[in-house]
């Protein structure tokens, strides 16, 4: 490696060939999810929705899931995703630390969301379904899941939030390019949908709305099922070839990271690169901290209570044990829409709660100054997810400066921000 | 190379050492630039608003220009950059022809522009320069401008059409980001926009009078320069990269090209691409057909007329030889604003004229329907500029699968369309 060969690449041929299960590596055992009325679920309870395969992997004890040729195929065109040593922005920082990001972005969806969201698709596809319903929010999820669908030959409807679609109706651009249909939550379609617009014409709608409109019709249509893009444990499943790449390009540098970074929204992204070190990280092999950050004014790991909760607004999902800011939480409306979630993963819950890692929270006013340091010294745009990530990097390389201990730090450029500026709108660097 | 390894790569070591000049292998010398009163311009007639560097470089008949070492090492952050095999794109079509395209859509800007941005910037900074002013339309060449101007502590100034800043206020927030001001042309900080102003305080501007303002500042200031995007021969020059990678990737990929294929508007892009072939193609050593792909709304290539004409509307740059629908032609609002230009590069217009490359119009329907079946097979969502040549290859590849003929198709991917995407908003296909 030179200052100009700082992207470190793997041939296809290291794409991981499984997927690897936390859940048997957990110091406690994942308490069982429950029904609102507090019996543990069981996959029957499950199977108007999900895919007898994913069901399985929800609640797998196996380690290691062989990822099908077909999956395989279709994250190898993009996968395996650079590391890149960011150079440009420890000299930006004047800092010794060494700074590395897992380059996410490349992915069709420009985000990790389109890991899993193949491996959805063709599991569903697998189960005899032809029609995906989800939700979206900023957007990333709903773009990565009309892409997935496309892939496997299946049509799909995304509920997505009406504030945010009036935000940003590039998105549905994308979406609608790829074949989705985008419908505005809440919208007459559903239920759930008709209920709080007759409670409210003007209704801007919320993400555990648009679940809970997705949902009603996964489990109405035979044909239908309905897919989440995070907080699962099949999702952080199936998110963990970014953490094992990063293994392998680590190795290829010849570097021991210090610290392991990511942002934490439902946890998917965070479980992704972590899981994966954690058997190391338990036996002490692997000395790196592992932090999730969220934004202050959503501190689900950072201030919320360990307890059983839901998933949505309107008690559709299953009760499950994790971190939660409350089911009924309304998160200002920061620009970071991935990090607005009340809840967060079960498993990455449950390696908190044991220590194995930890949680910080950073202010909007950081996120955006090293958005902007990096947009200017690495020309990479983060999206406002990844800019939580990129900043408690940013901050955490200074503070071993003052300290005199440079180190290895690795975050994940969860995604770009190309399609998410106007949330750095008015944010003005001066040369 | 495999159904996965479809990207050829090259090290960084393959960057070209060289720009390579065209002018003294063109079948017919070059006439002169001419002042307005049609004496030949002299170097001292430019030197207000460009460093002697780039002024020496326009007229040079030097075949290869060493490229400087800061240049190459600013380039190094995204070049090379990859050439793809479209192979889903192919399958989509059903042709057996082979589809290659060059991606500069990697490079910071999101586009081409960057390989000629960090060059000029270079070039004014050595001659003691801390200012540029130039124009943009859609944004791509300010955006690649504020990122080089940046890159080599110089400020920058961007006077974006009026319309185009309404219309695409997110470009504004990148060069912002990076840096760089950006005013609304007719701006009030120059005596052509305060007399447009005056005639019409509601005027929503044109390329024309933003080249007016942008020159019309540099002349009057002695720190500040004015940089172009195209039509130039010195940009052509410093795009001729692209062309030279090229043929290293094809060579590495066993291929020998039937068609090579680039979107034109000012003709940097498209000269980039195919002057390196060039000598190959007069000695017959090279059998590619090279097509210079316009929109039919603006056929400067295909319709215009080969004579002296200005680059701008208000007269200020030098009269050039080059194909023109005149240069108070006003092109309809057409998506591909990078598209919307009365002229020619008078390399690329001395090459048509010699008939050494031919030219072709496109449709926008045509653009709009291949770049969606570009963005769900390729998951790539082309720049509506670059649409254009994605559609004149997918033309040619049919036409050469009717005549049993299927070929080697080459084009490249100026620019992705990210930020863009109001270009295709309505445009849904259906699965």
């Amino acid at each position: 490696m030179s200052v100009q060969e700082n992207k470190i690449y793997l041939p296809k041929s290291e794409i991981p060939a499984f997927w690897y299960n936390v859940l048997p590596d957990l110091p406690e055992p994942l308490g069982p999810y429950l029904t609102p009325d507090r019996r543990p679920v069981s996959p029957s309870d499950l199977a108007g929705i999900f895919p007898p395969a994913l069901i399985a992997q929800e609640v797998s004890d196996q380690r290691l899931h062989p990822i099908p040729e077909p999956v395989l195929e279709a994250l190898s065109v993009w996968r395996p995703t650079p590391l890149v040593r960011a150079r440009r922005l420890e000299k930006a920082l004047g800092v010794g630390s060494r700074i590395y990001y897992k380059d996410e972005s490349v992915s069709p969806s420009g985000s990790h969301k389109s890991n899993t969201a193949m491996a959805q698709a063709y599991f569903n596809k697998q189960a005899g379904i032809s029609r995906l319903t989800t939700e979206t929010g900023a957007g990333q999820w709903g773009t990565a899941m009309a892409i997935a669908a496309r892939q496997f030959g299946m049509t799909a409807r995304v509920y997505m939030v009406k504030i945010s679609l009036e935000q940003k109706p590039y998105r549905k651009v994308i979406m609608n390019m790829m074949g989705a249909e985008v419908l505005a939550s809440p919208s007459r379609e559903t239920e759930a949908g008709r209920r709080a617009l007759a409670a409210d014409p003007g209704a801007l709608g919320t993400l555990g709305l648009a679940i809970s409109e997705a949902v009603e019709e996964a489990v109405s249509r035979p044909d239908t099922n309905y897919v989440l893009g995070s907080v699962l444990n099949h999702v952080v499943l199936h998110q963990t070839v970014i953490g094992q790449e990063v293994q392998k390009q680590l190795a290829l540098a010849g570097e021991t990271p210090d610290y392991l970074i990511a942002c934490h929204g439902g946890g998917s992204n965070f479980g992704g690169l972590v899981a994966p070190f954690v058997p190391d990280i338990l036996s002490g092999a692997c000395k790196a901290r592992a932090v999730a950050v969220e934004p202050e004014s959503c501190p689900t790991l950072t201030r919320g209570k360990f307890d059983y909760d839901a998933g949505d607004t309107a008690g559709f999902t299953p009760l499950m044990p994790m971190y939660s800011l409350g089911a009924d939480f309304q998160p200002p409306a920061i620009h970071a829409g991935g990090l607005r979630y009340h809840g967060a993963s079960p498993v990455v819950s449950a390696l908190l709660k044991s220590k194995v890692i930890s949680a910080a929270a950073v202010s909007n006013d950081d996120c955006f100054k090293y958005a902007r340091m990096m947009a200017w010294s690495e020309y990479v745009i983060p999206a406002p997810e990844s800019a939580h990530a990129l900043a408690q990097t940013c901050l955490t390389a200074l503070e071993l400066e003052r300290r005199g201990k440079p180190g290895c730090l690795v975050f994940t450029l969860s995604g770009h921000g190309l399609l998410d500026l106007s949330a750095y709108q008015g944010n003005q660097e001066k040369v």
